[in-house]
């Protein structure tokens, strides 16, 4: 038996308390107050409710060393970006590593695979294979139901993935940016309780009279926490937090859950309020096997210096010291060592699905007329326009025209040796170079955007050579980071990867583009289900027709 | 005996080879070269040859454990700011500190404290008093000499210091900005061999041939690796690197001397010039007791996972390991542990020269005419304009006019009750609130700037109270980063010093102004040294005239 002491901050009865917990196999045995004096303070950890590990390109246990850092003890994660890749085998290994991770992980099972039938995955799961995974007992829940359209008209795949589910009493997530009305009445009525694309107060406000639960997400990409933060004082029996995307410098160096507390109570929330949403609801509403410092709970839970700054000076979990953090140093406790067996190495190899052959400059050759179709990047955004441009003559092959910003946009698909896809962009600024990325949602093809065609092939062989990453060509430097597990992430510490990723960032800004994320605008220019003019398999994909167009 | 083996980088004859050190004793008894495949590099630590470690508002224990996770094994450090404050037992805090950093620390004795006759500093220090320290052998030369016309005046003092220095075999630093010509070669004539102040490619081009060398600074407030960083090429046995000044956040987010290293090796320069550079010059100039992987040499290196990233493993310091970073986390090992001490607490405390009463509002009435003299800052830059604005009436107590960017300046002696100094300031920006610090230049006196009296005299109240700090107020809210050692320095840990200085910065954003430093910006403007209007102890101070005016 083991005993913890210190301010017990006990979210439940909403009070602070000096005390002493006993810890017996794992739980909590018993909780006794005391009048000493501590200065430290024992809570619940906080909780990311949706996030997909993958974004961070890091492997679930090192994204985990990443979390307790800040203070996380378990986050629920939607393998739907592997599962893009290599359909059931891709989640299973995920699930695999996550066994070995410093926090408390779960998994839902990934509705829309793929996420349109325009899309060119390299896997489909459908309704008898989420039968399947419901029948492992390892996942909590469906992932966010993406497919509104597939809800609204009764599409029996999508029916029966919700349906079975249901069955098992878990939670089905939702995905529902704008829905409003009957519409929105209708989706909840299928049995969907959750989401995560608000970004206006009163449509939140709707969603939960309607009776869903709203998190509040803050990530790399999108960030509703200014919009939503009313929420915290008016509704905070009925909000969660979470990240969504989160790009491994971000989770470094701002932080995770724990940013998202600090800036509530700097904001003035109520401390108690902010703790529920961040350490309890998600508990309550998935039904997590994580503690909340209940006599009888598992033994999960973080001590902070303070409850202002939070900061962390250890993290338990089942009752094991996983983190510390002291003048001596930061130590993890991994439930096992934390290199990864040839095993590993092996299943995440497997887990990759890179079956491309390299291109040639000639295979991307493209005569235009006098008038361009050009998809036009809106800075920090994931939306485009349709824009046309004019030129004076015909050319047999337009490579690009870095003067006029308009840029020579190639995709590839990696599954299969396909030709490749080729069109043109304004408004992403290089003056020269090439880059291109295999993260692209929600398929994972290969991006590319360059100056000249010589580059983007360059880039392109890069990441083709690698199996899966990140390239930037500029004239005879070239760099790529390399992403080998599905393509997406990487084998490599965070600290590494981060260090990488600010010098492709670095390089980006040094060949002209003046975008926060000049990665991030492309890895989206082939997510179809965006306006308003996309890439794709059959070229140029206009949203508000939703058809492939031809330029 | 201990072995430590892997790709040894010899920066002496300019290779690297696969070999085993043989440590003994905390030197290095033998090194073998061997012909196995390595993926790690054994290679000498880093140097910043010139800090002031106040800066970082950090202990030097805590210090190093900064700098020692970015590979630097070693500093230079000149306590002027403690020694402004009180002078020799300021100085030896520091030294009796240092004793217990994770890296080797090494000090030089400040030369010019007070910077001017001008300045209301809390101690001096005299000619005598240099030739006692230097006795001590606790020190390795004499710190920056500011005084400039001192020596081309041969003022007897301050050539006291420096000849005294000199007899001792020990070297003077220099601190000449823009200094040419006659006047240059008068400045090193009288024994002065570097300088860190150039911010030209010419201008330190003619010191090296005058027989200098030149310290290429990359600190929080100056930048000049651009403008110097053709040295590295062409004068690279010349050169060392520094930072002066270094903030918490950006020595622990952006890093120390292995940031100018990388972008060093980025921007193609040779790595064996860079690591002479980083690793070797500022040993063989100081005669620094720092190794550099020579059999007999003390046994300090650095372990990198490559040489592009500079990823550290480990840090040796006389055959110890006294940092590791792998995935079980950063481990730090200090000689002593580190909690400080009673004494050590004590001996801080003492360190401090706080004795200040409360003022109230009343004692920063000031009235005017129609016409008042301002401090016009200009941002990001340390320099200010003088500007005269113009009133439609006298005022019996102008307070502030924040529509008009015109708010009240408070300098505040802390060492003895003399009334405050009142003048008025331009282009900080914020529209509500006050912000004071009883870090500035180079006297550290109270410096306050606001839009009320109230909330300048709640700020001041805050300072004094702390015994040092940074205060920000906004309307109820006010907050403090205490600095109890010396009124600049703290007892805590770098990351709660960065947590709090990134709220008081966003708090500064918040109430409006748009500097990218608002602090640094204001701990100048008691700086007299520097153009063009400043305050002082006798009230506004104009650097062309080298007088205080009357407003």
């Amino acid at each position: 038996m083991q005993q913890v002491e210190g301010n017990i901050v006990d979210i439940h009865s909403r009070k602070i308390f000096p005390g002493v917990l006993s810890i017996d196999r794992g739980k909590i045995l018993s909780i006794h107050s005391n009048s000493k004096k501590y200065t430290h303070y024992i809570s619940p950890g906080f909780i990311d409710a949706h996030v997909h590990i993958e974004s961070s390109m890091l492997l679930p246990e090192e994204f985990s060393r990443l979390a307790i850092r800040k203070g996380t003890i378990g986050i629920i994660s939607d393998p739907h970006e592997i599962a893009n890749v290599k359909g059931i085998p891709g989640i299973e290994f995920m699930l695999k590593n996550s066994k070995n991770a410093l926090i408390k992980m779960f998994f839902t099972i990934p509705s829309c695979v793929p996420a349109t039938p325009y899309d060119a995955s390299g896997a489909c799961i459908n309704a008898s294979e989420v039968c399947a995974l419901l029948e492992t007992g390892e996942f909590i829940g469906l992932s966010e139901v993406m497919n509104i359209p597939g809800v609204l008209n009764e599409d029996p795949e999508i029916m029966a993935k919700i349906q079975a589910t249901l069955r098992k009493g878990k939670i089905v997530d939702g995905h529902a940016p704008g829905l409003t009305g009957k519409e929105l009445k209708q989706y909840i009525q299928a049995g969907i309780s959750t989401d995560h694309e608000s970004t206006k107060y009163t449509e939140a406000l709707e969603k939960i009279s309607a009776g869903m639960k709203i998190l509040i997400r803050e990530g790399s990409a999108a960030k509703n926490y200014e919009a939503l933060k009313e929420l915290i004082r008016t509704r905070p029996e009925q909000v969660m937090f979470c990240m969504d995307d989160a790009h491994p410098d971000d989770l470094y160096r701002k932080g995770h859950i724990d940013q998202l507390v600090k800036r509530a109570i700097q904001d003035g929330f109520d401390l108690f309020d902010v703790l529920r949403i961040a350490c309890l609801n998600p508990v309550k509403h998935y039904g997590l096997n994580i503690g909340t410092l209940n006599v009888g709970d598992r033994a999960d839970f973080v001590i902070f210096r303070d409850l202002t700054h939070f900061g962390i000076e250890s993290v338990y979990v089942d009752g094991k010291k996983r983190y510390e953090n002291s003048r001596r140093g930061e130590i993890y406790t991994f439930p096992n060592p934390p290199r990864l067996s040839e095993d590993d190495i092996r299943g995440a190899k497997e887990c990759n699905c890179f079956c491309r052959e390299q291109i040639e400059e000639k295979d991307l050759q493209k005569s235009v007329n006098t008038a361009i179709t050009c998809i036009r990047v809106i800075p920090d955004e994931i939306v485009t326009l349709k824009e046309t441009i004019f030129l004076e003559n015909s050319i047999s092959n337009f490579e690009s025209d870095p003067k006029e910003d308009v840029l020579k946009l190639v995709y590839l698909n990696r599954y299969k040796n396909l030709p490749p896809q080729i069109a043109y962009v304004r408004g992403i600024g290089i003056e020269r170079g090439a880059f291109g990325s295999s993260i692209s949602h929600d398929s994972h093809n290969i991006l590319a955007v360059g100056c000249t065609d010589r580059e983007i092939v360059q880039a392109i062989h890069g990441i083709i050579r690698e199996k899966g990453g990140i390239s930037v060509v500029d004239g005879a430097h070239s760099k790529v980071l390399s992403l080998p597990v599905g393509g997406i992430m990487t084998f490599n510490r965070a600290e590494e990867v981060i260090d990488q990723w600010e010098e492709l960032m670095k390089q980006l800004k040094d060949m002209g583009t003046s975008l926060k994320s000049p990665l991030m605008t492309l890895s989206f220019l082939a997510l179809l289900v965006i306006p308003e003019l996309k890439i794709g398999e059959k070229g140029l994909f206009e949203y508000s027709n939703f058809r492939f167009i031809s330029d």
